[in-house]
């Protein structure tokens, strides 16, 4: 299975339990989840900053092999370039684009 | 590839997230998304009021051809009328079930 | 149709659009759900305690067929027992493997 975490919020409460929730998912005891996203919007866009609260948890997440995307219509919005962004974070055009191309190759959907 | 916006919250951030995200994937660039509905209910409601802060927001969704729906369950707890709706906005009897069958018929699911 | 009403957060607000969500579901009229599921983690969690203010509705909720689960991996980490929840909600290993299964089986998905 894979599953899509959605943070679109600037909520910090919200974007740690995002951020808990793509770490839970990897160390399934199961071993049923097969993929992780992430995918940042709005004001989740903090959670992937280079110069935010949770750079090592992205950091950590994206050695351990979740795929970690930000809309880059909220970077242009923001006035930031993909260089203030953690490294190995990927932009794509829209966020919500991205959430609905993932559920529709079958990802499930997880907003925290 | 079809998506349905679920704003069930009276939290205007989040509710101005919604109605942003209606419009991105609108103007989706790569086009691949065929249509878009919007389901308020609870909190949500707020943004299809015609006496609100979104309805230019609403009607240029509708005139893009966005399909929004208000909740009826939600309405009656807050005593308001279809009459006291963005006009084009199309009632439900219960928003719940509404976004389940869209998810059903395929639809996408974002809660902003 | 089935649904899951995913309950992540410890917004007193959006815990009871959660429960109100379930609780409509189970009443639609068009009789066309079928079975209701509600996984609460993280904030969430206290929505399904034994000594919270939600105790009867949630009560109400597994009388009438719905299965409630409570993520053990968030109950870990709030040193909570299994019996410090209602009688009848049963724990799952970790909340978002459970969300993303009950998607995976069909079911769509809600966030209040």
């Amino acid at each position: 299975m894979r599953t899509v975490v959605h943070i679109p919020t600037g909520d910090e409460a919200e974007q740690e339990t995002g951020l808990a929730i793509a770490r839970n998912l990897l160390e399934d005891e199961t071993d049923s989840i097969d993929e992780v996203a992430l995918v940042a919007q709005g004001g989740g866009i903090a959670t992937v900053r280079d110069d935010g609260d949770t750079v090592d948890k992205i950091k950590s997440l994206l050695e351990d092999g979740v795929a970690v995307s930000a809309c880059s219509n909220t970077l242009d919005m923001m006035d930031l370039e993909e260089s203030d962004l953690v490294s190995g974070v990927e932009t794509v055009p829209e966020g919500a684009v991205e959430v609905t191309r993932l559920q529709d190759e079958g990802y499930a959907y997880l907003r925290p």
